[in-house]
């Protein structure tokens, strides 16, 4: 086995395809973001890193609060039309249904399958980008992404991304239960 | 469209199945972790939150460094064994071949397609977690795993995760280019 060093990068796969929301003066404003990642169980909290120069950043810094909506693989041409436009020279307020929930500037995008409304609980200025640390407050689906209550991620048909070569990709084919599938090995291994 | 408001999570889709890797007490161990995100561009910096009660956290603040090894979906079981057993019971030093880079504390997994040896800049203390801000200081990686150069997601055969219904998923087909197939989309709008 021989290992190539790589440049380093932000290989991490896959990455999720969010539409990050804000409304900012006063309007809607929606950019995709794959910076995404959960950083506390609870109280659920994530994180969205955005560029600086990105548009949407004044909203989230004017309201501290954002949305973060997980787009369907259907959806693919307009989440990444968000992100080839930016809020600096393209109104992106009409685009989508939008609805609010619980917060007063958190847009949420009904056609999205998954809507999250967090508040910022914390702020951080990385070199490229502002690190918003969200409390997830609510999350909203229609009856038909739900499997017992929870998002199903083949109802949504949640996109995949991979950054650096540029792709998207769907979900592929269940290959086990997560902290269930690899009990078998626990006797195997102690051999 | 009726959009029911669900109980609040972190409701990411997809999550990425990490292994984390760190000395504790000059052992290799490993853990599996969902919790993993891109923070930075440049330089590269990700997120991993790590659970309080984790054993590998005593070695990654006693290091400041860690690794982050992407699992193929070859590994789903010996990935999912990784994050049922406890380092605080099992010494799990022996069930991958590990190699070192530049850094002394970041053991890496031979057997996963990609490598990720990360510098410790900031730990931040969220209610549950700790969360280590990492620079990906190397990455590594075996020709058959890449294209152009580049990780590729589909030759890897990197693993998604479902959190909260607990699924392992396979990566699927792939839906278009990023950066580019919303670009039909501009005038199209404009109308």
């Amino acid at each position: 086995m021989k290992k190539n060093e790589i440049g380093p990068r932000t290989f991490i796969y896959p990455m999720p395809v969010t539409l990050v929301g804000a409304n900012v003066n006063g309007k809607p404003n929606f950019t995709t973001i794959g910076y995404c990642g959960a950083i506390n169980h609870n109280p659920p909290m994530i994180s969205v890193g955005i560029n600086q120069k990105h548009y949407i950043r004044i909203g989230m810094n004017q309201n501290k609060t954002f949305s973060v909506n997980i787009p369907s693989s259907d959806m693919v041409k307009i989440t990444d039309y968000c992100g080839v436009v930016s809020g600096h020279k393209v109104d992106k307020s009409q685009i989508f249904e939008v609805f609010n929930g619980k917060l007063e500037n958190a847009p949420m995008i009904a056609e999205c399958p998954l809507n999250l409304e967090c508040k910022v609980v914390q702020t951080i200025l990385y070199p490229m980008q502002e690190v918003f640390i969200g409390e997830v407050i609510a999350a909203y689906a229609e009856d038909k992404f739900l499997t017992n209550g929870l998002p199903d991620i083949k109802k949504m048909k949640a996109l995949v991304f991979s950054m650096h070569d540029n792709n998207y990709w769907t979900i592929g084919e269940n290959i086990g239960k997560a902290w269930s599938i690899g009990n078998e090995l626990k006797d195997k291994l102690k051999e």
